[in-house]
């Protein structure tokens, strides 16, 4: 923890900034042209593999865009290969899991004593916390557990979360266990990247929003809960947890107790917060997409996000989801710049 | 309209009804035996094309599993043919655009005059009509105009609907003449349909959900309600409009004037209901993959909806979206079963 008392810090507690911080989900990507060249060498686990060049990554997005924090480049997939379920990237379709878990016992034998072992990513945070000093905090993060546990059953990315559901639905004790088991990791991976300077922890759930809402709460809240508590008992930053699709668990979410819900574009901002009985920091929800449409629109929208959240304190802008392929660099950097302006008008004469 | 006095019918008109019915989107498909051995003869589109076939498929679908209504078996994207934008199906990919929309040209040169020539899908509505008399109503569908222009413009499937969202902000214009264009080839389309037999029309709009509610206000609300009012003119029949993803846009798709909405599974059915102000009828909203559970747990679910819709008028049991392969064929039985059984002790006392 370097930077305290930054912008986007006091923003997840609720205190009151001078303007609205901005930064990006997935900032540092293939959009990026220096990102690219750093990916002509490396693979994106190589990268996340190599601190010197993780941190890199990190640091050459955050001063390109000049935004309020820098997220540390890793891949939320990495602790599956310390519990034992090894993974590649696959040209197109993503992320496939070499051996996907099906029943019980593969369950039982997956490992929870080597999150240590992804010291790597603890060790850029520390790389990039160091540059930065307390000019500009650290996000670390963490795949929540129902996702890490969707692409560890599914084998990669899914339509109809089939057999996630299946396990969930019919083997229960199975489901908790494997729930369980990265509920220790995370925490201890999630943890150490805290000691290693991180000030702020994001917690992804990307594929929560298949769930409804008893499906939430019976299988999904009470180990995302655990996870969010420990986190807490072991170290002092807030902590972000970010779903999409999330409308109708927002209140459920909140239960978990992380100061800060992650919103998509889905639900607007005023109803989100609402929705969230204004008892907790948000950040979103703009559109990726809306990074491709011209000026004039993307501001007008930007604008329209700002002006829901009303200047409370309390509010950090991002995107509903990370930054697409192909997005034009150049409306990423002026998006920064107008809410830095636009909200320092919003939000200044409260102060 | 041969079935107006039927229980699903006056479930559409909010009338009362001595038990709650129950259809499935996709009731006939391949997770179905029979259906798997007319696959082995034709293609989905021979199916489509050859009213008896069609006809059979549908019937012995409503007929095995003893559900309140029979959906006429077509595709969603056979509009798209008379328009002229050929597409086949690839295996495991799905349905692909030979040509996608990137371009206004490309949208000027849209046919809206061979609506007609969908004859076959009105020829196999009239064969089912005719096979259940006053007995089974028949319900005709087309896609939504948001969701067969995201067809048409992504050329398929998509995950971030980027080429549609790119086209809505960066070519409005283009973007109103095409949803204008899809209106006049559906309400003709369904038009038909009604005249051969149909009692209530299905638009589905199963891809609206990647919007936020100032897109679909701005971009999509006003075609659909074009269309929903066009239809409403030429008959006289009950419109249920459906979406997934929908649950921040519910309060919207009620402006279209559609008699009933349908939801998916992520927003509890009575929640869903008091968003709509319990001013439509509603129709859901079990996870389709909950048919894949142990029967105990399905049970309890559905009977959890049924609860939440408490009897009142204008419920329709269906899935929250459509069967998926692999279903086992006897939880699909035993549900419309436990539906029939379990509402007529709920709805009962009330009469």
């Amino acid at each position: 923890m370097a930077a305290p008392n930054s912008l986007f810090v006091r923003a997840c507690k609720r205190q009151p900034v001078e303007r609205t911080p901005v930064w990006f989900m997935r900032q540092a990507g293939r959009y990026m042209s220096e990102y690219r060249a750093v990916r002509e060498k490396y693979s994106l686990v190589e990268i996340c593999k190599k601190p010197d060049v993780a941190a890199e990554v990190t640091i050459t997005a955050a001063e390109a865009l000049n935004v309020d924090a820098a997220i540390i480049f890793a891949d939320l997939l990495l602790p599956l290969e310390v519990m034992g379920l090894p993974f590649h990237f696959s040209p197109g379709e993503g992320p496939v899991i070499e051996v996907p878990i099906r029943d019980a016992a593969h369950i039982t034998r997956l490992r929870t004593d080597r999150a240590h072992d992804l010291g790597y990513v603890a060790e850029a945070v520390k790389k990039v916390s160091d540059h930065f000093g307390s000019k500009l905090p650290v996000i670390g993060f963490c795949g929540a557990p129902f996702t890490l546990a969707s692409y560890m059953i599914e084998g990669g990315g899914s339509r109809n979360y089939l057999e996630v559901k299946k396990l969930m639905y019919n083997s229960p004790h199975a489901w908790d266990e494997l729930l369980g088991k990265l509920v220790a990791v995370l925490s201890e991976y999630t943890a150490d990247q805290v000691k290693a300077g991180a000030d702020v922890i994001q917690i992804f759930d990307s594929w929560v929003g298949c769930l409804s809402v008893e499906d939430y709460r019976r299988y999904v809240l009470p180990r995302t809960t655990e996870l969010v508590k420990a986190l807490q008992h072991s170290t002092r930053v807030p902590i972000i947890y970010f779903g999409t699709d999330s409308a109708t668990l927002l209140p459920s979410m909140r239960e978990t107790g992380a100061e800060v819900i992650g919103l998509d574009w889905r639900v607007p901002l005023d109803q989100g917060w609402s929705l969230l009985e204004h008892s907790v920091a948000i950040q979103g929800n703009l559109d990726p997409v809306l990074l491709f449409a011209e000026w004039p629109e993307l501001k007008s929208r930007a604008e329209r996000i700002l002006k829901q959240a009303d200047g409370r304190p309390g509010h950090i802008f991002n995107l509903g989801h990370g930054i697409l392929p192909h997005t034009p660099v150049q409306n990423v950097k002026d998006l920064a710049k107008f809410v830095h302006e636009y909200s320092s008008q919003l939000v200044g004469p409260r102060e």
